[in-house]
């Protein structure tokens, strides 16, 4: 673990860079922090060696604030295929500042680093919350993010395939 | 249009097949009804040539319900990339059937297609729903999906734009 201690907290301000395949320990180490504070480090699969080869992906875009060299926090997106345009959306997949560098701008310079980075082609970004994390509503709101409530669905191979079981293919399935 | 009359209903049983360049123009036209339907049609931005090729690539997996060679419906979703995991989900993007072919099992017959594309690499499906879409939501339930509410944000280029105006860029953002 390379967290800063706390008392490095709110005086030099982060500088913001793209992460690149040599930073894949730095960011899957704050990718396990972030699941393991939403109790879902069983579901974090990407080791090392996985990181080191997404990042060297164009579509793949991880921006690490870092203080004194040390990272402190980060912000994922993918650069995804939209059908209803057929372009391009930036789909934001994390954003998060470690404990000991919060509430000192570091999550809204990330969040306008990211900005930056779609504002050329002018691509939309998105992304979803939960319904009653209402601190991080408020920070996206006064971004000038639009947010609206929507019901999210999985459906996940244990579900599906118990249906397929019951069920005839249709004629030509291909 | 080559919609069926709706006396052709719900005799014969669809044919699903996965729709290719070729299927353009129908495709493009079914895209359009769903979004007169949602009152979005002017958020549609893909016309037949873009379909062509968006229909030849391998991440984009649109199939077609067929009543004699007539397209009924479809459902479309595209395969991609999920961090957490770092494997490929697949992203369902519209389940439409068309007037007239409705309440006799077409979009079941769809999403079960769609689930057998899925089975062989156990890949997780997922999409959105509106929020009032009481009915949608039944028949996903149904099927074995898991439903739970959430919040999405949208940041639209105006709206970062204005935000970056205002705001001078991080010290070291490539």
């Amino acid at each position: 673990m390379t967290s800063s201690p706390i008392a490095h907290g709110a005086d030099a301000p982060p500088t913001i860079r793209r992460a690149t395949p040599a930073d894949a320990a730095q960011v899957a180490a704050m990718v396990v922090e972030i699941a393991e504070h939403e109790t879902q480090a069983d579901q974090v699969h990407v080791d090392i060696e996985r990181w080191k080869a997404l990042l060297g992906r164009p579509d793949v875009i991880v921006l690490l604030a870092e203080r004194r060299g040390d990272p402190v926090g980060y912000v994922s997106a993918l650069r995804q295929l939209h059908l209803w345009t057929g372009g391009d959306v930036l789909n934001l997949d994390d954003l998060y500042v470690r404990p000991g560098h919060r509430d000192a701008g570091v999550g809204r310079q990330l969040m306008s680093a990211l900005a930056r980075f779609a504002e050329p082609e002018r691509m939309l970004i998105r992304w979803g919350m939960e319904a009653d994390n209402v601190a991080g509503q408020r920070f996206y709101r006064r971004l000038g993010a639009r947010l609206r409530p929507k019901v999210v669905a999985t459906w996940a191979p244990d579900a599906y395939s118990a249906l397929l079981r019951d069920e005839p293919a249709a004629p030509a399935c291909p």
